[in-house]
């Protein structure tokens, strides 16, 4: 923190801090930021800049689609023990498995479709692991753990929709963060299942009531960091913030291969 | 209830009941039907058969929608004391309102479009009435009761659909159950809505574990019933069940212009 505002009330000059901003307002790839202190948290002390760097945007969104959107400690009617998270080992997906692993005594299957994936999903916590280059329902019944009542699906929601639909307990429910261009919901009515968006910037975007959650959830995440109880999911360091190197990153991403989180840091 | 089965503990021949059935067996244009016990509530006391045979369906419907899918007794961070339901004059409009006002606190918008629709939704209870033919986002926002944290659409959702985006609290939850083509799910995503569907036939038709809720919802609603706080929907008993008198009642059912709900009675 350099400077704060005189409403400022949680934090002053020279703390360290991490947030994932607001979309609204000029982000970050510029070397200063003005952001509301109710989406902030204090760093993790045991985690260097960029390892702390890779958590708030994926941590904030697994946080508040598995607490606040899927609810995931109400339990479903049937299979409410039991979650499917898909994409399991990209940055969403990754500090979805340990939150949950951390936090709740639900069953986690994962999805990762080659070995280094596979082993990452693995050591992020997950029981089991599917691949989701296969049709996702028989790899789930095969399984032998019924029907998951939770489904989070954090990438190429389209692609596995049909699977989805036939796989997820009856009364379950299903949330997603991806774009496609169209989402039919139709599918879901003969099981009643509910579909749960996750949008990390809505609540900074409206100015909800409940903005400060935000802050809360990372303080919350940083003790479960100092704590060993979750790890970054940081996996490459990958150089300075410039344009050279962002668009370098950003192809690596469009990819669709990479693990966990990859970190730019300083100018 | 003419015969049951061994198995059978909470019935006997003799007992008046009420239930809506499975859509997986023959269904109740038939003059005996094989039914579980565990979706048979007791018919309520206080009314005709035909009078009680106009609820289960729809109370069956708005009870899962309210209590178990939009779960309106847990607030949403936004508006959680307003719920708008669109079509409130119809079946599942007419009991959700009544059962809104006699088991929450919440303050109930409903749409109707004709003089004697709107009264029909004032009379069951809803605070305000606004009318579906016209925008609904405007009306709702001159209210000043801030945007909805609950919409409840029974009917013409695909019609509504940008309203309801438009008007929604951020973080809300959207519950509905009509048969569009299609229903794309992306607009929810900029306010992290929720989107529920209910389907009465679910719980029958799976068998889930809680398939006991149906009997004692039926039951609750008996008791509101024989208490006075809620009251039957039929309009109208239109005559015995044939072919000819279910042909002349679908044609209306079918103008999308009836209140409440149609009654056949004997063969």
């Amino acid at each position: 923190v350099e400077a704060v505002g005189p409403e400022v009330r949680h934090f002053k000059p020279g703390n360290a801090v991490f947030y994932a901003g607001s979309i609204a307002r000029p982000g970050t790839n510029s070397e200063y930021h003005l952001v509301d202190e109710r989406i902030v948290g204090r760093k993790p002390g045991s985690l260097s800049d960029a390892e702390a760097a890779a958590l708030p945007l994926t941590a904030i969104t697994a946080w508040e689609m598995l607490f606040d959107r899927l609810d995931v400690k109400r339990p479903t009617p049937q299979g409410g023990d039991v979650i499917l998270v898909i994409g399991g080992a990209g940055g969403v997906g990754s500090i979805t498995i340990q939150l949950l692993r951390a936090l709740t005594n639900l069953t986690v299957i994962a999805t990762a479709s080659r070995p280094e994936t596979q082993d990452w999903v693995r050591n992020c916590g997950a029981h089991h692991v599917i691949d989701h280059r296969q049709p996702l329902a028989p790899q789930v019944e095969a399984l032998g753990l019924g029907a998951p009542g939770f489904v989070f699906s954090t990438t190429q929601t389209a692609q596995h929709l049909a699977d989805i639909v036939a796989l997820i307990a009856p009364q379950g429910r299903f949330g997603l963060i991806d774009d496609p261009d169209e989402l039919d919901a139709m599918p879901f009515k003969l099981k009643a299942v509910s579909l749960h968006w996750e949008m990390m910037f809505t609540r900074s975007l409206f100015g909800t009531p409940d903005m400060a959650e935000q802050g809360t959830l990372l303080n919350e995440v940083a003790a479960l960091v100092d704590a060993g109880r979750i790890c970054s999911t940081a996996t490459d360091v990958a150089g300075k913030i410039d344009a050279a190197t962002l668009r370098r990153v950003h192809a690596r991403i469009e990819s669709g291969s990479t693990r966990g989180k990859i970190v730019l840091e300083g100018f």
